[in-house]
């Protein structure tokens, strides 16, 4: 069991690290720069996670995930024209990657000793934040936080793992579950194109703002 | 006297959710990216100087500020206009949090053992970074370092704990006069429009430069 | 020998932190933006390594470090012509930095304990990402993700230094020749102008895409 999360984890650091690498031949960066995206969308959450809970960095224990960003990142740029055709696929792959680190990150942190909230947010953060620097590097809002149903999915999946546990539930089948949960709720929400509405009273006032500040 | 300080330090949490909130409202963010500002912009700047003072950081051992800062988030947009139209009120509020989290920040930092020079800017730190961070999210040059003389308040706030607390005036006192220094100093900025002047000799030239690269 | 690198260090930050001031000036920022952005620069690789290691972060620990880049920073303003007429004497300044900066970090990551990969990280973190930082506080995507051949050399000097310290050789001259690599491939990059040709095969639409959405 132990093993196999292990191994699915590296899988789900490799999607995520392609996804860092396709946003940064967008920005046309340089290939160190796609190395250093690819590498922060794939390890920025957990290592967050693991500063603020004042655990060994994760990476820095067991170097063997930059292994495999190294070699996603690396091979990214061959094959991006077949990627983006295949945009459903990596769609998929990143949810399943969502899922997995949101169950994993609210375990750890339970792990740790931390309350219902704190190891929500942990595993939110875990799977989520890593996207979030991304796009700060390359000079946007996090898109985390604009317009994709992306944390929603990951808040019902990090709490159902937290109740499930509490209730005593094998984590096995926990793990299970909550993987599920994160899983079809961002299917779904990706199928029909879900989002929460943008909240803001006052966008033409700004939109007059910014023409005034050009 | 430490439950009162507890207690006022929750009240400076939701007043600086608010205005994180109120940010994410001009950005036309969806409820979740309201929810994260809220947050960081509140725990962001004490996050830091517990990580960098490698203490555990303080809402992962006792969350209830998180729940406050739930709280508060959450309520904001429903009477946004109405805060808004009392700017007033929040800039005080605000002067408020800035002066308390000032002066915790550089008494945490001197229990930590540390100089002078790094308690002075772990109280700084605790009471600005937030609202920088909350800028860098929402895409903007942090306005503390561009506009307002925000800094400078928790600067002089900040040295006179450090001062008052080696000249062993009495824990209360200092805290106090600590206050009142950075409080005093950011509302006579504020009411007479105060700032520190803008550096930089070659605006022409960077303004030329801006419309190449457009 | 322990000594020398502590004053060639001290130099180093004073380097780093006259560049992020010159920044500073250029996006007229206030005088304490200009420090912030001046102690970014110069101390944000070190404190990242050191956070993402687990160790002491240097500055709080021996804060001599921020009176050296206080003082730099404060004069900056005051010769900033002169300096930007004297670029080329800044770039070899920046140069000998950015070489013994991955050197010690390198050093002091080994010295933790960390793997080959993660050491090497590490030295070309220490060196690289404190200007990094600056670029995000200063709204802009960093500068080492995109034009130019900065991090490369970090990393080639990184490697000897892991290599020639596995291999035994004297401390000293693994620290000499690690820091000549660094320096005579960065020296020559800039002197040719080299740099890693940007990726990116959809710069036409991404340009389509941006009118979008403005």
């Amino acid at each position: 069991m132990e093993e196999m999360i292990y191994w699915i984890g590296l899988v789900g650091m490799a999607v995520f690290a392609i996804s860092g690498a396709l946003a940064a031949l967008r920005q046309e960066l340089d290939p160190f720069g796609l190395l250093v995206i690819a590498t922060v969308t794939a390890v920025g959450g957990g290592t967050l996670r693991d500063v603020l809970l004042d655990l060994p960095v994760f990476w820095v224990e067991n170097p063997s995930a930059l292994y495999v960003i190294l070699a996603a990142a690396v091979i990214t740029p061959f094959w991006a024209r077949l990627l983006e055709s295949r945009m459903k696929v990596l769609i998929w792959a990143d949810a399943c990657g969502l899922a997995l680190f949101t169950a994993t990150g609210t375990q750890k942190a339970m792990l740790a000793g931390s309350s219902a909230i704190v190891a929500v947010t942990m595993g939110v953060m875990t799977a989520a934040a890593g996207g979030a620097i991304r796009d700060i590097l390359c000079n946007e809002i996090p898109l985390v936080l604009r317009k994709e149903l992306y944390a929603v999915p990951a808040i019902l999946g990090g709490s159902s793992f937290y109740l499930l546990t509490k209730a005593a539930v094998a984590p096995e089948l926990t793990l299970v579950i909550s993987c599920l949960v994160t899983l079809l709720v961002r299917l779904v929400a990706v199928t029909y194109s879900f989002s929460l509405p943008a909240l803001g009273h006052r966008a033409e006032k700004q939109a007059a703002g910014r023409e005034e500040n050009n």
